[in-house]
This record gives C-alpha cells, sequence and structure tokens, in this order.
C-alpha cells in the first residue's frame, strides 16, 4: 500500500509545512500539491524536522495529471461538511473507520481541500470513500492540518497496535497474581464476609482499569508480597 | 465533569488562538492559560470563530495556583516521549484509553506543554495520568496543537458514543489519602530508598490511571487503615 497526501490548492505555505510535520509524525512521506500557491520559507520553518517532506513534494496543476501519473486506486475525500440524506454521495465514514479499512493494497489518495472551502463538489464525487470526524454541531469547521491530523492519526494507529515496544502491558497471569496477592492479605484483615468479597473485588476492578505495565505489576507484586508477609507475622504472634 | 484545557507556559500566541479554535472543535470551552507569552493578535486571528475562548481564557501565574483555585480533582498531562524501562513514572495511557475513562464526574485539568520543551518532570510528576500519543518513531515530536487536538477527538468521540452516567469520581483530597495511606504502608516494608519511591510513584500512578470512584475509594481507604495498623502492630513488636 502506498499512501500519497495530496493538498489541494493551499493557500497559505505555513500550512503546507504543518501538514508535512504531521505526516512524518504519522510515517507518511509522499506528499502531492495541486496548483498551490508559492512556497514561502515557512512552509520549511514550520515542517521542522520534516522539511524533506515539503523539498520531496510532487506537484501537479491538476488532481487528474496526479491521478493517471501515480495509478492511483483509491481516493479518499475528507469533507467538514457531511451531506443530509438527500445528498447520497457525501455520506462519510468515521477517520476510525477508514483506518481500519486501510489495511489494503493499491496506491490511494488521501485529499485534503482549500482552506477555505475545502474540496468541491466535483471533487467530491471523484472519491471514492468520504472521510467526515466527528465534531461540535457550535462550531464544525476544523484547521485544515488539524483535520488531516486525525485522519493520519487514524491510520497510523490501526496500522501499528499499542503499545509501543517497551510498553509491555501486564499479562493476565501477572494481574491474577496481583488478585492473588491482593485477596490473600484482605483475607487477614478480620473483614466481614460480605466487606471482604467487596474490597476484592474493587482492589480486582482497579487493577483491571489502570492498564498496569508489565514492569509495574512486577514492583507491585513486590509489595504486596512484603505486605502480605508482613501481615502474617502480626497475625501469628 | 467539567474539563480544563491547560497551556503551561506558551511562547507562541498563534498556538493559543490555534488551542482554543480546535478546543470549540471538540465543545470544550474553559481555556487556562499558566504564565503565558504576551495574547497578540494572532491568538485571536488564528482562533477563527473560537475567539471568545481566548478572550474568557483564565491566566494564572502558576500551576498549583490554578489547582487549588478550580479544585481539580484529576490531571492528566501529555508527553510526547514515553520513558524507557529505566523511567517507571512516565508510563503513559492512549488517548483512546483517556477517552475511554472520561466519562466521570470532577474537574479535570488537560495539561499540555511548552512549545520547546513540553512539561518538566516535575509537573508530570504531579500528574494522575499520563498520555501519549503514538506516533512514528522517525519523528514522534509533534505540534502542540496538533497533539491536544487528537486529545480532544479522542474525548469527544467517546462522549458521544458513550453517554455520561453519575459515576462518582473520587475527589482529589479522597485520592490523596489513598495515596498517603500507601505510602505510610510501603515505608514499613525496609525497601531501599529507590525502590520505596519507585513503588509510591507507581501506586500514586495507578491510583490516578483507575479513575476510581468516590465509593470505591471510601473502601480502599478501609482496606489500607487496616493494612497500616496491622504492619504497625508487626513493627512495633
Amino acid at each position: 500500500m502506498k499512501i500519497y497526501t495530496v493538498f489541494v490548492e493551499p493557500e497559505t505555505s505555513g500550512n503546507i509545512g504543518f501538514l508535512a510535520r504531521s505526516m512524518k509524525n504519522f510515517g507518511l512521506t509522499d506528499m502531492v500539491l495541486i496548483n498551490p500557491c508559492e512556497l514561502k520559507d515557512d512552509a520549511y520553518y514550520q515542517a521542522m524536522h520534516a522539511k524533506e517532506v515539503v523539498q520531496n513534494a510532487s506537484i501537479y496543476d491538476t488532481l487528474d495529471e496526479f491521478f493517471s501519473d501515480k495509478e492511483i486506486t483509491s481516493i479518499v475525500g475528507t469533507t467538514g461538511t457531511p451531506g443530509g440524506s438527500y445528498n447520497i454521495p457525501r455520506i462519510p465514514i468515521t477517520p476510525e473507520e477508514l483506518g481500519k479499512k486501510m489495511n489494503v493494497n493499491g496506491n490511494i489518495a488521501l485529499l485534503f481541500g482549500r482552506e477555505g472551502d475545502g474540496l468541491t463538489n466535483e471533487e467530491l464525487e471523484q472519491c471514492d470513500v468520504l472521510v467526515s470526524i466527528p465534531t461540535s454541531d457550535e462550531y464544525p469547521i476544523m484547521n485544515i492540518t488539524h483535520a488531516a491530523t486525525i485522519i493520519f492519526y487514524e491510520i497510523f494507529k490501526n496500522k501499528k497496535s499499542y503499545p509501543i515496544d517497551n510498553l509491555d502491558v501486564a499479562s493476565y497471569e501477572d494481574k491474577h497474581v496481583l488478585t492473588q496477592l491482593s485477596e490473600s492479605i484482605i483475607s487477614k484483615l478480620d473483614y466481614p464476609e460480605h466487606k471482604e468479597r467487596q474490597a476484592n473485588i474493587i482492589v480486582k476492578r482497579i487493577i483491571g482499569r489502570a492498564f498496569i505495565a508489565g514492569r509495574e505489576s512486577r514492583t507491585l507484586r513486590g509489595t504486596l508480597k512484603r505486605i502480605n508477609s508482613r501481615i502474617n507475622n502480626s497475625h501469628e504472634e
């Protein structure tokens, strides 16, 4: 799969830089500019460590030239204004749905429209898929590079499964050991039965909800073991 | 639930505007600025139709003043650099996990750090929860307002699909009592100093990350008190 990020008729060169930076943050490198404004210094300045994305951008006069030159197989359009029910061509999917569906082969074009007016109706009709970001009804119009970032994020999220390498989440067994140790400690506290049960449930829930890392669970296990043996002592005296 | 979006020591006033616009796109209105740069025209210009978010921003000299003034119950920090194995305090959750856990009552502060340096270690240690956006290893450093937008989006996405019920979250004081009790217990375990510190931080993080309900915190407090007094006995014998 190859993903092209296409900025259609950008009006502000700083935005080209912001877009390039976000692309690289999410592992995208192929930028396409259709009939862009002049690329001033801020296109490079705002790109920060993604200057090469701007430098290597492919520039075309029209979308059609780009589609045929790069043999695009799927065109994804972004729209901030989902159409009503009467307007079938504009019914969009969410960025999340897009991300889940993007594990396909082919050359995919992600289109982002002009800062002011977005993509035209004609451009939207050329798209195979439309994506719209769920936003507040009160102010749904996002800055274009912020909107694009959410699309990149959802695509990246689904491509690469979290957690990041050295952030291993505690295994089921790890958590089970923590729960067992906690239950052993709680059993020594002379609680009435229903209270003991309640305390056990709450501890188990908290352990489940906290997304404990493997490393954390090992430290915690050591601490609970120490507590468990100290209470043992007091109980046996 | 009330969510405060806190920009700590912003350096560029345009970014305050970008942040305000994204906030409003996702239904957030309470902006807090800690020791900000001068608010120039571009703070209002970049906000577009969210100028009132900037105009109504609360400004404080320090984070602590804000925390106590607004009675903050949960502090969420964003970090672009999740720590390695040696760096326990920095183990973060994903924006998605945060969004799913945010359906609680209380006053929540979302902290975003300086453009250049992010949040300091001290600020990160004050946080109950750390969030990190999964990004490309090649260029993980995002523009701050683009990163914030992803957090807002995930919170909004989950708010929309899972309506808030009346789960009361433990207050800051409730959690503080839990942390203090845990620290008291851990101090009796004869750990070397760095191990004790590590165990304390892990327990604090887990308490923060689990979004403990008020009812749960009361049961847990009782359990920790019992443990604390039992270990006392063994120690004094």
